[in-house]
Formats: C-alpha cells, sequence, structure tokens
C-alpha cells in the first residue's frame, strides 16, 4: 500500500458513491475529527464538495477559525472507530481521539490532520458563504490536494473488486449502524465514458 | 409489495448512505427525468435535502419554473433506465422517457411525475436560494411527502438484508458505472441509538 496523489480532475470520484467522510480540522493547537454522512461532490473541475457541520461540532469550530479542512474516506476496519468519534466530544473528553483509536498524521505542506488508515484524504480550502453556514450549517469546500492510498483507489479509480473488504466504504443509515459499499453492477462501459466521468 | 408513506421525521434515512437519485420535474405539460450523483441530507426534521442540478439540464427549467421536484431512489434493476436518462436530454429526443423505458404515476394531491418501480420517493419544495443556484448549480429542497415501497424500506428502515438483490440502491462512481450498496456492517448496536437516528 502507498499514499499516491490523486489528479484533481478526478478527485470528485473518491465522493460519487456517496461515502460516509471524516472531516478533521485544526486550529491554535487542537486537532479534532468528526464523521459526516451529509457530504456530497458539488463540482468538478475545479473539484468541490459540500459538507453539513452540526452547530454542536468542535470541528465546525476548527474549520471556521482555520478556513481549511480535510475530508478523508474512512473504511470498513473503521466502523468502531467512525462510531466512537461521532459519539463522543473533545469538550467532554479531551483524550477523545486517543479513546477512540485514531492516528493522525501530517501531509508536508499542509498544517492539517489527516486520519491514517483512511483510503483517500483531500484537503479543502474553505469557500465561506456565510448565509448558508449560518441557515443550514452548509459547507462548501475547494479540494486543493487529493491523496489515495492504491490498494482500493488508484489510476483515478476504486478498485473495491480486487482490495480486501476492510476497504469497503462506509455508508451510513442510521443511529451507528453502516452498510458497505458493494460490487459493480456491471455495464461493459468504460469507466471514462459518458456523464460524470 | 405496497407503496407506504413515511414518517418525514425519518425520511433522511432514505438518503443517509448516499444513493444516486432520480430527479423529476413538471411544467407547463412537460416532465422530465434525470439522474443526480450529487444529493445529500441537509436537514433532519423538517427534512431537507441539497442536489446539484447541471445548468444545461432540463429537468432544471422545470424545477425553477415549478418550484417542486421529486427525488426518488433508483435500484439495481434500473441501471439501463438511469444511464439512459443521463446520456439523453429532451431536447433532442422528445420520446427520451419512453424510450429509456420510464414509467411516471401520480401520487393524488401532487402534480408531479413520480417514476414507477423506485424504492423511495421524496416530494421536495425548493426552497429558493438564487446565489447558490446561480453560483453553484446547488438546489435545496423541503420534503413535503415520502413514501418507499415496503419489498425494501419499512418501519423507518432499508431492509436489504431480506429483500432481492435488484432492490440495492445504485452507485455512481464514473462514467455510467455503478456500485450497489453491500451489506449491514454489524454492530450489534440498536437503529435508533446515537447521533443522526
Amino acid at each position: 500500500m502507498t499514499i499516491l496523489p490523486v489528479d484533481l480532475a478526478k478527485a470528485h470520484r473518491l465522493l460519487n458513491h456517496g461515502p460516509t467522510v471524516l472531516i478533521s480540522a485544526r486550529h491554535g493547537g487542537t486537532d479534532n475529527v468528526m464523521p459526516a454522512a451529509w457530504a456530497s461532490v458539488l463540482d468538478m473541475d475545479p473539484a468541490k464538495v459540500t459538507v453539513v457541520l452540526d452547530s454542536g461540532a468542535q470541528t465546525r469550530d476548527l474549520v471556521e477559525a482555520s478556513t481549511h479542512f480535510v475530508m478523508q474516506i474512512p473504511v470498513a476496519r473503521h466502523l468502531k472507530v467512525v462510531d466512537a468519534l461521532g459519539t463522543t466530544s473533545l469538550h467532554d473528553m479531551p483524550d477523545k481521539l486517543d479513546r477512540a483509536g485514531v492516528k493522525l498524521f501530517d501531509m508536508p505542506g499542509h498544517d492539517l490532520p489527516l486520519v491514517e488508515g483512511c483510503a483517500a484524504w483531500m484537503i479543502c480550502r474553505l469557500i465561506p458563504e456565510p448565509h448558508n453556514q449560518t441557515t443550514y450549517d452548509l459547507f462548501i469546500g475547494e479540494v486543493e490536494a487529493a491523496w489515495a492510498d492504491d490498494s482500493v483507489f488508484r489510476d483515478g479509480r476504486w478498485h473495491f473488486e480486487d482490495a480486501d473488504p476492510e476497504w469497503r466504504t462506509l455508508h451510513h443509515v442510521s443511529g451507528g449502524r453502516y452498510l458497505g459499499i458493494g460490487d459493480i453492477l456491471d455495464f461493459n462501459r468504460s469507466p471514462d465514458e459518458g456523464p460524470g466521468a
């Protein structure tokens, strides 16, 4: 497994299929991470994303203060980590990240906390939209850099079919219950044809 | 199989796991349907959704003119229908819906076209946000009514585990290639506990 850069024109493919993501941010010496099921691609080139960050979430405060965040894609083996991150608060539990078993790392040139072991990472610059943020808790980010683990995403495509099942992305249904992503519904078409390619 | 109303406080669960949706709308005697992979829950109660509707899409014009749309959730057996809808335009092909094999039906009290055979349907009232629509092609809807086919969604929950595989939701990856949703990653927790329940 090697972490490789993702062509920004294809970064939307990391999120097209609707996985639950982890949002992490850093400000003033504080790192935090939260799961977010309500995330979507907004645009392809330049790649933009939307994510709903509840007004009670401390990670949101860090995003607003630092104007950057990481949107990363956890996988099946992170199930308990993701659940723990979603059910605890840094306010009440200062060692929340350690207790959840989260290990962070930095990418050179970016002062942001990335979560180890994810399938992919997108570093996003907040596009300030105060009305959306205040009224809807809706945040827009432009993807400035992206990487993926070549165990499951390489050459601009997901490769769930030949990866270990622990690399399947998580899709939240409700109450800490997740579905894994399934198999390709084959269609005999090139992945580089058609809409959304 | 019976189409049953979905409690609006649980309508977000139809979309939490990130399926590709079909957006349909009606105005001035014209119906149209388009696939949209870039859709997300925005809020729970009242349930709101976001969806990106490209400026070239005729369905978008119908949504803007009528201020309503249907967000419905197609499943594996719709693969070719969804692809056909995404690769043809009503401008060029007036019988696009017939050719794609789409059958529409009405719900009493709602002057909107619903696509037969989907897993679920949400009737949405457009919340006008001209800046988002113009700048980002981003549309916000409030869910006014929702139904699901009890073959796969009942009692406020998805039941993929005991439904035929043809009921698996579609998750677009790129270029008309879709993944089906997979199985529950079991966690031994009640679906009514925890965040996002």
